[in-house]
């Protein structure tokens, strides 16, 4: 039952589930339940949250402890440190840590959790590095995923469009969906890899507002410190990156405040 | 327990591991990895394999059930064949259920069991549409994803490029990986979402060849019954897909040979 709990987070089984699966009597799926949430709790691993009512059941929710949780982003910060990781024109490399999956699925918790209690109906992203993140991000909250693209695809069928200028390149770009990649009235949480200046969390929420959705919350792993006014007013970022520098050869990245105060 | 191995599939967690974080002896541990074995391989959710010696330790092997594997590609075909899906040129659409975590972390579940004997150390893609299924295939696997780009990307340092032609656009393009993103004399898995003359993976093949990589296998979600045969020898893909008739107003996909048969 664990395993079938915690390999599907958010995702609701009912009592009837569970009974039928290991043909056992609803009250003794109950008492096991309320063992697993128990040991759950006690151990910082997450939550059983029980559902009442028609559709019913009980879901996994995989909060994690907030101390562990700063521990974590911690060492993530003191991981990309690493002189070694300064690109040429000032880059940071993190593509390694954003496609491991061990790293992946940590961040994906931390964001999930931060943002369970917005309600999101699906998480969108911006084509290519914000995808695994947002994969992960809408596995641990248990909906799915639309990633926008960065030019219009010939194989999706009809696509909304919006121009924009993404801060990290200054140039004029295009970001579309499909039509019917999207619900109209239904909830979005924007996650992304990196921001700078935030025009294409901002190309994000107008293209949204096309669709007639409400944007949920903005979460992104890293945020620049420079510039301190984003083009989007309200984000979430899990690090704060204040300098890398070609010439020093340095590299200064902190956890953001809410992370350690938690 | 469960939820930390279920949580790490094909990592390996040592007795002493647990025996710390629980305060129990090792004794009990044991015991007690052998009843979740039990349970997992009762219900067919999966396998825990003890490793001996010094690295030794227990990790979680997500092994779907065979039959329980053919119903769920059954239903998956049949959903895809919704004639709705037929998108202008004869496209399929399917970027819904890609981008569809439940979805996705099945997927990864199958493949990543029929990869898991020849032992990659890395799963690679090609951007877009393939990154989600290989994120979630190395997830099961306990691996990295390295995604190759579609065009040389400034900010990842030095490249390797190569020049191939895609059988489904029948245009030269170009697939490039940062020199630092991989380790010579390692073992790739190729992951995508779909093959139709194999050229892409072709492109693959050839680009880990620079790199003096080996490949582990070859796996696709979706590949063409025409051509029948293929730039690449050897590859995996779940299902096939027969036809798109924009005219007939029909798909017909289908289960591949080896999911119904073991």
């Amino acid at each position: 039952m664990t395993r079938i709990l915690c390999s599907h987070p958010n995702q609701i089984f009912t009592l009837h589930d569970f009974s039928e699966l290991f043909q056992s009597a609803k009250s003794t799926v109950c008492e096991d339940i309320a063992i697993i949430r128990d040991t759950l709790l006690e151990f910082g691993l997450g939550d059983l949250e029980s559902i009442t009512g028609a559709g019913g059941g009980v879901r996994f929710i995989p909060l994690a402890d907030n101390r562990d949780r700063a521990d974590y982003i911690h060492k993530l910060c003191t991981t990309l440190c690493d002189p070694n990781r300064i690109l040429p024109g000032g880059y940071l490399y993190m593509s390694d840590l954003l496609y491991e999956p061990k790293h992946l699925c940590r961040i994906g918790e931390i964001l999930a959790a931060e943002f369970l209690s917005s309600k999101p109906d699906f998480v969108i992203t911006v084509e290519t590095k914000g995808i695994p993140v947002a994969i992960m991000t809408a596995f641990a909250l248990g909906c799915p995923v639309v990633a926008a693209g960065r030019d219009g695809q010939i194989t999706e069928g009809p696509l909304v469009s919006i121009n924009y200028v993404a801060s990290s390149s200054r140039r004029m770009q295009t970001m579309s969906l499909p039509k019917r990649a999207i619900k109209e009235g239904s909830r979005a949480l924007i996650i992304d890899d990196f921001m700078k200046g935030g025009g294409t969390a901002r190309g994000m929420v107008q293209l949204l507002k096309e669709f007639k959705v409400d944007v949920a919350g903005i979460g992104v792993v890293i945020a620049t410190r420079e510039p301190r006014v984003k083009l989007v007013s309200n984000y979430t970022s899990l690090m704060v990156l204040e300098e890398v520098s070609e010439k020093e050869n340095r590299i200064r990245l902190s956890p953001s405040e809410w992370i350690a105060v938690n």
